[in-house]
Parts: structure tokens; sequence; C-alpha cells
């Protein structure tokens, strides 16, 4: 099977994204870079270990190394300050060392909670990631943000902490429910709409099967390519990093005011982007046809495009609008959005009325 | 009054720190670049505000800045998980932003947890330390280590995070007890031993002297320099910067062996400078008459020189190598330790055994 290496370019702290259906096996004979103590400490989502633990210790194994596994249960709940103590608790009973890596196998959430845990274990210890559900594989995996939820919002706390080596191993996403994978692809159509007119148009005539087989593994080198140029380019977001939040301000709003457990995260995504797409067409910024095209292939994805589909709700436009005023990109106190000129095309948009946004949600709730 | 300005050169990270007796109203009126939505948010250890509160707000609000103030109970213990999720919270309970600073008013304890709330306060907000004690003036609040306790040991938690400023107003330390007075004094003594031999004499010659009034500004602002020098040297203690360490894995058992409360951090460094030289006497490493003379300016400042001497004993020597197996510096598993070669001139140890540490360490207690 091919393996597709994408290189993520940050000075020292660069590293390797190696995705491909057997990429657990070719990474895992990395791994002792990163291990000098000849063990591997491995955080692991519960539901993930169970269905492709085996093979994981196979492959670390046979690269010379002992597993030390903690299991944790996956899920925004694992995101939190007790988590975060109790893993950082669990490495320090290892006794683990600076020069030792923190290897995450799970999805994202467990990858951000484990990518924060590193940087904070003794002031930073290095970390790999292996993403194990499409939407870290594609996203939240590379590009080093790390975090946990808090009361008033989601990764409201964290560092940036760049993985030493990504593995994106797509044989693991064959036990993904379709709800999973669908979600993940939203991550891939935002890619395309934020900077990549070509990729999305490839995505669009693609259709449903970019969801499956080689097609998806070269959406997803393809969105992580995109993903890392940015990255490489801005890594601690004071610009063109922010652009990836395209639709997120929007869907963190709804994650935070979903009932629990019934949003995922890409669903969320997909419904704010196309909301990041319509309120620039109510601001004048971005012509109706583009928003139109944007939606119509979100839909066609099988992910919701209306706040009416998306899970967990109802929602109320006022509480969702008090939500997005904590989010991290605001300043001055005005929420800053990031909003569609095109497709292919994304821009910082500061300053929105918060009025004109609930207004603006409050119609598209009953839309 | 004369203010010292000394820069930590950091590239983009560099920063200013002041000393002096009326360095609070010159640092403030720097205060409003970090502070863009006008308004200044303050950890303040519970008990310098309340000796100095009145002259900080002033100086705050001189500088059209208006205070928010969050009060926090000083001393070891606030550093934990509870007390960072607590600092956290209120700060994005304030809703406050990523172009917002932080400003920690107290003494180590309140610094090192404030540095690290700012830290991880959405991926990463500046902060402005206010040192109140003479500890944290010479050592703490200089070089960007932040962090909490844990169960497992001191400052095992935490992340590398420069300030933006750091104010040291030697006014505020009138109100400290001489007891604090000599703990700090320790570090400014470390700094003459680990690479100022020109330093050290000098302390030798000023004797108790050096403890008070401008001997005392002077001293404070070369140890910094020198820490400056070797922080701009090596950010992130990959090299010469661990010999800052000198005394401190054997300091760092002794506090968390200790009763609660009993022990001060300068105290446990002072007597861990002096073991620093003696177990490098007994290595052949360092000529008997250095050591000597160390212990005995340390002593002539009336810190402890002797195990013991020191508060919160009696100390058991297996159980302090116990403590000492978990700390940072190691590698391999085996205990890494900073020690003298002479006066003014340390250097990093690897591979201590802990058998004959703890006959070393046992013998030093009957000492």
């Amino acid at each position: 099977m091919s393996l597709i290496t994408v290189p993520v370019a940050l000075g020292a702290r660069s590293y390797d994204v190696l995705i491909g259906a057997d990429a657990l096996e070719a990474g895992a004979a990395r791994l002792p870079a990163f291990c000098p103590r000849g063990r591997a400490l491995i955080a692991a989502d519960r539901a993930a270990f169970a269905a492709h633990g085996e093979r994981l210790l196979a492959a670390v194994k046979a690269a010379g190394l002992t597993p030390l596994v903690r299991e944790i249960e996956g899920g925004e709940s694992a995101k939190t300050w007790a988590g975060l103590e109790a893993l950082t608790g669990w490495m320090l009973d290892q006794n683990m060392e600076r020069g030792e890596a923190l290897i995450a196998f799970g999805g994202g959430t467990v990858g951000d909670l484990a990518g924060f845990a590193a940087a904070v274990m003794k002031r930073g210890c290095a970390f790999v990631q292996i993403p194990t559900t499409l939407l870290a594989q594609v996203d939240s995996s590379v590009g080093g943000k790390t975090g946990i939820n808090t009361r008033q919002g989601k990764n409201l706390a964290g560092a940036f902490h760049q993985p030493a080596l990504v593995i994106a191993d797509t044989g693991v996403l064959a036990t993904l429910p379709a709800r999973e994978i669908r979600a993940g692809y939203a991550e891939v159509v935002k890619a395309g709409l934020i900077a990549g007119a070509d990729l999305f148009a490839r995505l669009e005539a693609l259709g449903p099967q970019a969801l499956d087989g080689p097609d998806l593994v070269r959406a997803i080198a393809d969105a992580v390519a995109f993903k890392a140029r940015i990255v490489a380019e801005d890594e601690r977001e004071r610009g063109v990093r922010a652009l990836l939040n395209l639709g997120h301000t929007f869907a963190h709003a709804f994650e935070a005011e979903a009932r629990k457990g019934e949003l995922i995260h890409g669903e969320a995504v997909a419904a704010g982007l196309v909301l990041a797409f319509r309120y620039a067409v109510r601001r004048g910024l971005c012509p109706p046809a583009d928003a139109a095209r944007a939606e119509a292939h979100i839909a066609a994805a099988g992910l919701p495009a209306r706040i009416a589909d998306l899970p967990g709700g109802p929602y109320d436009a006022a509480r969702l609008v008090g939500r997005m005023g904590s989010d991290k990109k605001n300043a001055g106190g005005a929420i800053t959005l990031v909003l569609a000129r095109a497709i292919g095309a994304a821009e910082l948009a500061p300053g929105a009325d918060p009025a004109d946004l609930t207004a603006f949600l409050a119609q598209e709730i009953v839309r």
C-alpha cells in the first residue's frame, strides 16, 4: 500500500504526517527516536483501543518498545481539568522524563487532552499523534493546538504544542460509524472552502465517492497539506491561521448549547460553514451563488446544512451569540468571525454587531 | 531614586526587569501597552495586597487603567491544579482576551501560578510580574518558568512562558520578615556560586550589609543580570540553564519531605547549595576549601547550612533520595545533579548513584 508523507515545515519543530492504510506499522518503526527509555507511553481512547489496540501493540512491540497504556474515555467530557490532572498524574507515576514522548491514540478529544498534558509535563515533553477518526486525521492532530474545555466554553485553556510525528492510518477508519466519517469530511470541505477552489471543485465532482477508499486517502492528504501550509506560515494564529476557523465560531456556540452528547463537532462545523457563507451574503461580502454551492455540497454529503437539521437543538439565537462572545479570536469586546468572500476565499471579519448576529441567527433557526 | 533596568534578551520575547525603590510607579506607567482594553487584570497575593495594595492600585489608576483584582492565598498550597482552575476560571469570567496581560502581584508562588494561568489561557496570554518577595525578585520572576506542584513533587506541571515586563520594587520588601529576606538572599548567593566568583567575593566582603539598603538593590540587579544572561543563552533549559538548579534537587526533596508550612524555599536552597558543594567534594570534583567557604558565608547570612539546621525535619536519607528520583533534569532513570567544581563554577553531573547519595545524606543528617 502506498504511504503519503506530508511534511509540516516549522523549523526546529518540523514533523511529518504519514497517511495511508498501513501508516501505523510504518510510523511505529519511527517511534524509538522519541522513546529513549525503550518504553512507549500511550494515552489511548478506550473505544479505539478496543477496536485496534492489538494492532497498535503489535506495531509498537515490533519496533522494540514496551507499551504502557493509559485508557481514556473519549468524547468532549475527557477534556477537563480533572482529565488533565489524571493523565499527567499517570505520566508522573510512570516517572516520565522530559526526553520521552507521550503517544496519543484516539480521536480529537484524546489528542487535544494528551497534547496539552505533554505540553505541561515537566514544562514540555514531546508527543506523537495517532488519530483514529477522520476528523482528527484531517484537522486536530496537525498544527499543535491542544487544550481542554471549561465551563465557559470549548478549548479555552490549552497550549500550542506541535507533535513530533503524526500517524494517520486510514485502515482504522473502517470501524467508524458513517456519521463520524461524514463529520470528519466537514473539515475536508472546509479546506476547500477556505483556500482551495480547485480542491472544492474536485470534491464536488467526486460526490459521495470522496468519503471512501483511495479518494478519501487523497482527500485527507490534500486537506492535511493545505493545513500544513497555513500552520507553517502562522504557527500561533496571529494572522492567516485564524482562517482555519471558518464556521467554527458558530460551531463552538452550537456545541456549547447542544444537549450533552447529541451533537458532534464535524456536524456543528458543517452548519457553521454554511452560516459563515450566508452571514457573509447578508453583509454583502459574498455572492449568493457561492453560498448556495457550499450549502448544496454539504447537504449532498449527508451533513446538516441548516440549523434545523442540527442534532442537540433547539437552539436560541441570543444564547448562541452569548457563547460567541467568549471566542479566543475576539478583540476589544467585539465578536470576530471568519467569513467567506467566495468559494476558496475566507477572511477575518472583526467587529460583528451582536444584535445583527442575533437577528441573523433567529432567521436561520426557522429557515 | 534610581531605577536599574536589566534587559532579558530573548528575541521577540525580550523584556525588561525594572529594579528600584520606586519601580512600581515607573513600571505601572508601562502597563497600558499590555492592557488594550483599559483594564488591569491582577492576580494578587492576599498578604502582599493587604500591605501594598493601596500603592499598587494608585499606580495602576495613575496609568489610566481600571484594576480588576483576584486575591490568592499565597504559599505553595496555591500552586495546585485546583488553584489553576480557579484562577483561569476567574480570567474567563472576566472575558479576558488574548491581547490582554495578566499581572501577578506577590511572591514566587503567585507568580508561578499566574504565569502558568496566562500561558494556558486561550493558549497564551501575556503576563507581567510584580514580585513582592526578595526570592521572587532575584529568581522566580525572571526567566519564564511557571508551574504548579502535584502530589508527586514541586513544579512538575508547567510551561516556559516569559513575562512581558518584570517590576521588582524594593520598597515593598520593607514589610517582609527578616527570615524571608534571608531566604531570598540564598538565591543571590547561588548566582555567585554558579558563575560569579567576583560577585561572591563582593557578597563575602559586604557580609550582612548585603541584605539591606542600596547594597541589596545592587545585589538584586547583579543576580538578575546573571540570570538574564543564562536565560538568554538557553531559554528552555537544554544546557547551561540547568546550572541555575545548583542545590535545587536537594532543596526540592527537602521541601517535599518537610512538615507542611515549616520550611521555606530559600532555606532549602541554602542547605542544598552546601550539599552540592559537599557532595562534589565527596566525589573528588571540588576542593574542600571552596565548600567550606560557601558554607561559611551561608551560615554567616543566618541561613541553614546543615540539614540539622533546616526547619521541617527530621529528614530521612532514603526518602530524600526517593524524591530526587522524579526531578525534571533526570534522564535514563538516573539522578542528575548540578554540582560545584569550585566557587563560581557549577556543572551538570549525570548518573548519581542512589545508594551513594543515600549514604552521603545519612552522614549529612547527623553532621
